[in-house]
């Protein structure tokens, strides 16, 4: 069965229920994913990591990204790929921006664990933001 | 707490018993992250897909991919990167190496659907062999 095109509003739905995707990050050429916990406000992906690290060097070198989040079952597949730029930022006005989304979004932290905006401040915290530029969507059977 | 790193077996194990994927491609720098189902067999992962189409369009102009597989839950996770050459071939060679992998494998194809070797070859089918270059893994908490 052929897949179907998901519509804007379905892809939105599905980001905005999702809490885990996968980063798609490229440097020469060499691709380069890895799992991570997203908060998805406003047409942007929100997203945090350690400072360093090969994704920070790959996400410096070259913003340009993929962020693919799927929902899939013995038999019966959807995925969102998103496509935008990155911005990473360690201020605490970045930070701050991302604690309020967790808040308006309702999304606790990972593993249920409560955000404390003191702690938050203190972390080793990069701040990845994704401006979502481009966005596609499909369904089907496996 | 500290990730850690998954010994060449541990990654081994997750991606026998893994039935599905994230590959990565990248053109002109771009990243392209796709979910597939995939089986992993001697030190190569085998996927398939039809013969047109984005990933077939990138992998041809640049056959350096990633391939992710995890396990995620609530408040732990461990994923498996990675990286290698594709090389994709629509003869009935390389279609019947994947069918007999899959059922050296036991992988009856996607929801339990069997592999039938006369519909295989009237497929309009690509097989995708990545051949395992590099592979690291880690598992922590959220």
């Amino acid at each position: 069965m052929k897949p179907r095109e998901l519509s804007p509003q379905e892809c939105a739905a599905i980001l905005s229920k999702s809490k885990y995707g996968r980063l798609g990050l490229s440097m020469n050429d060499r691709p380069y994913v890895v799992p991570m916990s997203f908060v998805y406000f406003g047409g942007k992906l929100y997203l945090h990591s350690s400072g360093r690290g090969k994704k920070v060097e790959f996400a410096t070198k070259n913003p340009h990204a993929c962020f693919q989040v799927d929902l899939l079952d013995k038999n019966r597949w959807s995925s969102v790929i998103t496509y935008g730029t990155v911005k990473l930022s360690a201020e605490m006005e970045a930070k701050l921006r991302m604690f309020d989304i967790f808040i308006k979004t309702e999304m606790e932290g990972h593993g249920g664990k409560q955000f404390d905006r003191d702690a938050v401040d203190k972390m080793d915290m990069t701040i990845w933001e994704i401006e979502i530029k481009e966005m596609t969507g499909r369904e089907g059977i496996w």
